[in-house]
């Protein structure tokens, strides 16, 4: 149950709001360029009052980061309990990982926009290479059954769709005229199927 | 020609040197991040000699930002001047951005990170945002030719098409096992032909 922040005269603020501003606040100035002091002024609170529920921007920056890699992590998660061929799950992992990014946007967006200029955010770009490591297994397994083209190298198209997919974080918005579920068959249309009409 | 920046008993440093190693540190540790005074580090030399060859962080932005857009500006330019129908348009676009996405990656790059922060940004987020227009207007025509399947949204599938070929300048190294060439065939095989193998 999140605790509110006493405000000045604001109402109170839950650590789920908190947490949605600093993202917020992150992804628009960069995260060495937001201090404590301009994250409490956006929410309206003082410094010390922020400070009674925050120990650090870290923590923040962390617990963001977490978020979006369990999001992802659970996609990995029930593509692996999937019966179906290799081919099944990629499409199983375009389609969850296009659902996850709409609805944790602004978290996935913090995550792929790392540097690795901490720890922090080393582990969650090593955390980001397992799950590239998957896509790229999921290719060469689809690729060996005879359901995905032979003559595209694995790794790069691995990149090249989660590129695609990962764009949404750029243009995604929630009152946008495409649901998730429509942006998530568009997305398996145009990499399985291909621009090009099927005869 | 470009000059030669006198440092500290380094080699002589060029314009395009310079521009080079400004850009490599915007990208690593954000523009907002990088001063003047780090950036004369990383060249090994004093803050003076770098400002005799540039009048600002601001300049070398510009300057970073104008070569990536006048290199897309120059892909867009030779799309124009083809005779075919405009799925073969949306084919040399792909096609033409993939490569010069591989030889500008750096300053495409800064490019694709920019925040809006500043008028030089925003203006570089206009010249984006037309080169965006170019794409669903391409995918729009080549719909109404017939020659694109009619079960997608023409905004949306730029979206998604340029989002994987923007990817690019997140993992391409010019190192990579493959060339541009061959990358920027498999951009084309993945967005038009699918990738489901074609009976």
């Amino acid at each position: 149950m999140p605790e509110p922040v006493s405000g000045r005269g604001r109402p109170g603020y839950s650590r789920e709001d908190i947490l949605r501003a600093a993202v917020d606040a992150f992804n628009a100035a960069g995260y060495e360029a937001t201090s404590m002091g301009a994250l409490a002024d956006r929410l309206g609170v003082t410094k010390s009052a922020l400070y009674h529920h925050v120990s650090s921007k870290e923590e923040l920056l962390d617990e963001a980061l977490d978020r979006a890699l369990d999001t992802l992590g659970g996609v990995i998660d029930e593509v692996g309990t999937c019966g179906g061929g290799d081919m099944e799950r990629l499409r199983l992992l375009v389609r969850g990982t296009t659902l996850a990014l709409c609805a944790e946007a602004p978290c996935v967006t913090l995550l792929l926009r790392l540097r690795g200029n901490s720890d922090v955010e080393r582990r969650a770009m090593d955390r980001r290479r397992e799950y590239t490591r998957t896509v790229v297994d999921l290719v060469s397994g689809a690729q060996a059954d005879g359901d995905l083209r032979a003559d595209v190298d694995p790794a790069t198209v691995g990149r090249l769709l989660f590129g695609m997919v990962n764009s949404l974080v750029e243009w995604y918005r929630p009152d946008g005229h495409l649901s998730p579920a429509e942006l998530a068959e568009l997305t398996g249309k145009m990499a399985f199927g291909g621009l090009v009409p099927r005869s």
